[in-house]
């Protein structure tokens, strides 16, 4: 009955990944079909799917950053798991914001929520990251992995920009959605050498 | 063939791994899109949003406890797979109800309905403890750490009182399903320590 | 890379729960709040919530016999993953299904059609038995185990009747898929002692 | 810490899973309920269920085919986590398209851009078959089984033609679509063997 590390974080992936799968597809749910069956009518959701393209990229940048973190994880404690929950609340969020950006894209309280939400992922898991660093002490393997965490620092103030440059235009912020996803999307070096 | 107790266990978590996260993640889809693209508009959604906010809670704390239970049975009968799709139906009605307390916060039908459902979910918990202490025999480290379980206890009884007191006002209802949240946020003890 | 019988059967299996646990799931979203905060409008929901308890216990049935099923198989072939595709095809329209009977379950084309499809989930089930029993061979355990098969034969004839008398009263079918769920609760005696 | 190629695909291949399982689950969502409660009300979902038919079948297909080739590969790269995201990216928007071509059956632009998608997931495949081989090395399992790869070729070559040809007729682009799955229908020889 004593479970090894693997077995330890292994419901925890599993929860994850189910959870994230569902996020992942559910987006393209919302993606309503086009009304005629014409390609005119295709393009009035060009907006949506951008967006959708867009979220699927931070969600899959996402589970690729999760999954290199749990790997390096050794032990679950009940703080990993709310720390774990917590993320999971941020980005279970994203879909509906998907969905409301597509539809008021030169809005921008749209755009700036989508921000905001995005900047509470990304302090979710730096508090994921730091409740698997107590659980498992001082030699664990993600805190020698993760060092200064520059590319975490960054994103979080290009999503503090885009959220309140949002207000001066919607575009500014997407654009800096772009960047983000651009800078993320090898995953962390950090861990990927293991 | 001789199935150990971890790979017996080990499809009866994958399968309500996988319902309670779509049921998490099928909340959010449920939030409906603020109709205007404009920060009002999104402000109609608060009570929406509040009451996902603590389904979501509830739905953590269950993954959670039931998480521990199941690392901590050895195994599976008829009984205990039944015991667990009884939970699993119970809770699959949150997303729902959620929906409708979201838009009828004021009324004491939803609110009283919520509450019911809430507390015939922590009768569903309660027998699959049992039957997974059946199945597993005196000697079970379920039963040995479940103890006299007043957590348990104390649930059953708010979630009676704000079924009841839903028809007073439902935000006494609402204050109670708080406190339950926080009475279980910190996952049992019980088995933490294994 | 020569995988043991139960790698071999682990992704089968745990595709197949990902589809069920969302078919269940995704029966409660087809839930719909009910239009009003009041027990009377609540109450226009039941027909819709019994055939849902109906629709969650044979989809529960099936996951179970699935499950015992897939432990006393050894081999995967193109054959058993077809006939399983094949089984969770049938099964997937069993929510909109559900849906339908809800919404109209004094006609006798939603219960027929519901009966009809329960009828080809069950053969289905049949036919992907049928193709594990020739992937292991004549020694296989689930050969064995199966023997006459009285239930799937009793299940079978009773879809039959059930679609046949929905157009005598959809009363008599509901009464028949009640009776079915009653007769596979237990779930089978031949995988149970294994 | 060392992962073996087994448990580096586990993960990639349980989320790869879980989100083939909600595609194939949420187009039966979107079958909507006939209207009334009568057979030539089912009659008009005929259209709806035909197509959802074949991409029930197309996604089985991928979902066959990626198991054989995820349990061939041996190692994960960050090229091939993309690759895989990159693949169930354009799977993911087969559900959307499946109920605008039920919808349009008889207009040109559902049925072309059906075929653009199935055409783009089948680059997708083929890039991750590439990305594996890249990870593996020139000693690769995939690399040897791949071989040729004459399916993968004919159905590149039909999807096009299907995506062209929708605009002399939509029924010309079913009548390949068709094909494509029966070629598909066994899984590849290539793997099935090991």
């Amino acid at each position: 009955m004593m479970p090894t590390g693997e077995s330890e974080t292994g419901r925890l992936e599993a929860f994850s990944d189910g959870v994230l799968a569902v996020i992942i597809t559910i987006m393209a749910l919302e993606l309503k079909a086009p009304v005629e069956g014409t390609f005119r009518s295709l393009r009035d959701r060009l907006p949506s799917l951008l967006i959708y393209i867009l979220s699927f990229t931070l969600i899959g940048i996402y589970w690729n950053n999760h999954h290199h973190l749990l790997r390096a994880a050794r032990r679950m404690t009940a703080g990993v798991m709310w720390a774990n929950l917590h993320l999971l609340f941020w980005l279970s969020l994203i879909p509906v914001l998907t969905e409301w950006v597509g539809e008021h894209y030169t809005k921008d309280a749209p755009a700036a929520t989508y921000g905001f939400v995005l900047l509470c992922a990304a302090l979710a898991f730096i508090i994921l990251t730091r409740a698997i660093i107590r659980a498992d002490g001082s030699s664990s393997l993600v805190a020698e992995a993760i060092g200064r965490d520059v590319k975490g620092r960054v994103s979080l103030a290009i999503y503090v920009a885009a959220t309140v440059l949002a207000f001066v235009s919607p575009w500014i912020s997407y654009a800096l959605f772009v960047t983000v996803a651009v800078i993320w999307f090898v995953p962390d070096r950090r861990f990927a050498s293991r």
